[in-house]
């Protein structure tokens, strides 16, 4: 099989059935994702079966234990995916809605009417559970979709895209809107990432290291994110107990999340009574410290100071305030105040999520301002960075480009907004 | 001079200059603005005599006389610049407006704050006038700017440079906030549309030979359209009147435009009506028709066929659906309906601006929503897809892309929007 040629065929039947979904009612579509969600409820067998095919080789290939955890098809896996076709189901349609019609001079009406994107590619790992998250979300969006899983996924990612495609024809839409990649061969990664005539946009989710490699090579436009280093500034007139309970949420909650804080940073003046309570409810959950000399000499010279030691500080290097560690290890530094506060989140962050704690309303109204990241927050955990939380009803990534979509992307980050004009024969003078 | 560090300090110093943009008040940069404009006025003579030598060697050159009209800085043209930045200041400030802020079951607060790109690099050949109104447009979407014109209108943009500066800082605003790039080096192109760490998006305004070359180059993202083959669809429904207006108006009004009717669509049921009154307006304002077999065959058996040959009707190609003529030249194909029309503007358009003459409300409904383009009109003339018939109050370009803005973008296309969360301590659960 020549993968080019493969890829382009793919390509083409997408754009075909793009148009049909795009004027598709929402009837229908909601239709096809209750109908995908009964067959896969009702070959809960048939699907565990494949799986088992995939993971009984990953495991052959050594493949660890969260790698499999990742690709395994469990009963939960089945319940939550099922549940999340039924809730996309139920979120509003966004496609077709008019805004702002407005009448100018000429007499014309001018307003945006939101569309699909058209075709949607999304390149993932090995979690079946992205293939029907992925698939609904750019279903209900009007969007004909490529899905691209990890190779180690490929049986049970073939076994849900029947599934898909049954549950679309059954609705009468173009089984063609949602297609699995049905080849290993990296190459069809390459082909998908670059022909423009065919895809509109790549959504990669996945590791660091492959969206890194896809913005090298990608010519359609992605919605993506590559690092989460997210900061909390302590500020001088924080409230101490929102400090402290914010800070401990947004690093322990969850390391692996790209919300997740990776760097603190405390203004001077409070270092002495935030930083010690703080490094102690880390020490207690095995979090590292990685701290600059300030945050040292603060540490070991708390009422505690015998303790330090047991609290295991690392000197911080320039490397660190750069890191995503998506581990139990924390940088922390002291700042002089709110000014160099933002100079360090806007030089070393990643523009994805960033928190103040102040009680004071201009710092906080020029942090909104100034923190050049998709979400920045006041007095709240970094964590809520998220759709569900957002209340988008969904998400299918997170973005900290400026362009289009900026943050958590729900179905709205997979439309755009065309100008629509309404004249009676207007000419232009 | 090495380009590369040219380059990245121009860049360094906009970057800096973007964060002081990024929280200056409305009254700073309006004042900027009006500044910049009794700059202007006041150096008139010096503006000319700048220009002068600019236009003294582009004659030397042997560049054509339109080419020396749009370099040359007349009274007229500097007094447009003067209201144009007058206009600018006028202008609503877009920036730092919350939406949608609303309360979510966690406590926080989650809205979107408009905030500006950051650093905008420009684009464009030898017309010293967009300098002026790129600027404006940025300056007043609190971003910062990197200008690089045609090498030929070198002293004439240096001297309007020294002149923005000047304005900028009477305003407290940093001088960097616009920059000239002061080489003719197209090194220097090369290094702007790369350095994605300093410049955050590209507007291109040009020549298709430019922007196309831009798209294989830049890894910065651009707001840009490379083609505009718009089309306008007679359906079988329409109203005589209107489309004989409208097809006149969208092709003969101004050629040269990216929003002129390059080729038109009519429908078997009407082509009998429509195609010889149209055809007779044409010839008489000197438009080349390239006419499938068709319509070929309906102007000839026109009551008045023995007119046809002074028609100068030409066999349309494959080649000429796909062609942006910017001259008196029209392409005409009939079609069996609406269906085949928004097929062939799906397949040979540009997805720029699209038009249906029709009086049924379902196909124009249908129109609108399955034509993939950045406008789509009803009985009125693509001539209409611009900033100011909008009602965007400017316009920087136009965007045929999906992402971000699309159609006419004014000052809103310069901003993104970023999540603010308002909290009290909240954390996630």
């Amino acid at each position: 099989m020549d993968i080019d040629d493969y890829m382009t065929a793919i390509g083409r039947r997408a754009r075909v059935a793009s148009r049909a979904m795009a004027r598709a009612a929402t009837s229908a579509k909601n239709e096809a994702l209750h109908a995908i969600a009964r067959a896969i409820e009702r070959e809960q067998a048939a699907l565990k079966e494949a799986n088992a095919r995939d993971v009984a080789k990953a495991r052959e290939k050594g493949m660890d234990a969260a790698f499999v955890d990742r690709l395994t098809l469990s009963d939960k896996a089945l319940a939550t995916m099922i549940e999340g076709l039924r809730q996309v189901a139920a979120l509003p349609d966004p496609i077709g809605e008019i805004d702002n019609l407005k009448y100018r001079p000429s007499g014309i009406q001018v307003g945006q009417m939101r569309v699909p994107l058209g075709v949607i590619g999304i390149i993932y790992e090995s979690r079946p559970n992205v293939t029907i998250d992925a698939a609904a979300l750019c279903l209900k969006s009007g969007n004909a979709t490529i899905l691209r899983g990890g190779s180690e996924a490929l049986a049970s990612n073939t076994a849900l895209a029947a599934l898909i495609g049954e549950g679309l024809a059954q609705a009468g839409l173009p089984r063609e809107a949602v297609q699995v990649v049905e080849t290993a061969d990296r190459a069809a990664v390459g082909k998908l990432i670059t022909m423009t005539e065919y895809v509109d946009v790549i959504v990669p989710r996945g590791g660091k290291s492959l969206i890194a490699r896809l913005i090298e090579e990608a010519r359609v436009p992605m919605i993506k994110h590559l690092d989460g280093i997210c900061h909390v500034y302590v500020d001088d007139r924080a409230d101490l107990c929102k400090a402290l309970a914010v800070c401990d949420n947004a690093k322990t909650h969850r390391y692996g999340t790209c919300n997740t804080m990776e760097t603190l940073l405390v203004a001077r003046g409070v270092a002495g009574v935030v930083l010690p309570p703080l490094a102690r409810v880390y020490r207690d959950k095995g979090v590292e410290l990685r701290v600059d000399a300030q945050a040292r000499a603060v540490l070991e010279a708390a009422p505690w100071a015998s303790d330090a030691p047991a609290l295991g500080l690392v000197d911080a290097t320039e490397q660190d305030w750069h890191t995503e560690y998506l581990a139990p290890v924390l940088a922390i530094k002291v700042v002089d105040g709110i000014e160099a506060a933002i100079e360090h989140i806007n030089t070393y962050g990643s523009a994805h999520t960033d928190a103040i704690i102040t009680e004071d309303h201009d710092r906080a109204m020029r942090f909104l301002r100034e923190v050049d990241s998709a979400s920045v927050m006041v007095n709240a955990s970094t964590r809520f960075a998220d759709g569900f939380e957002y209340g988008l009803g969904a998400e299918i990534g997170i973005s900290n480009d400026k362009l289009h979509a900026r943050g958590p992307v729900g179905l709205e980050g997979l439309t755009s907004l065309k100008y629509v004009v309404l004249g009676h024969g207007e000419v232009r003078q």
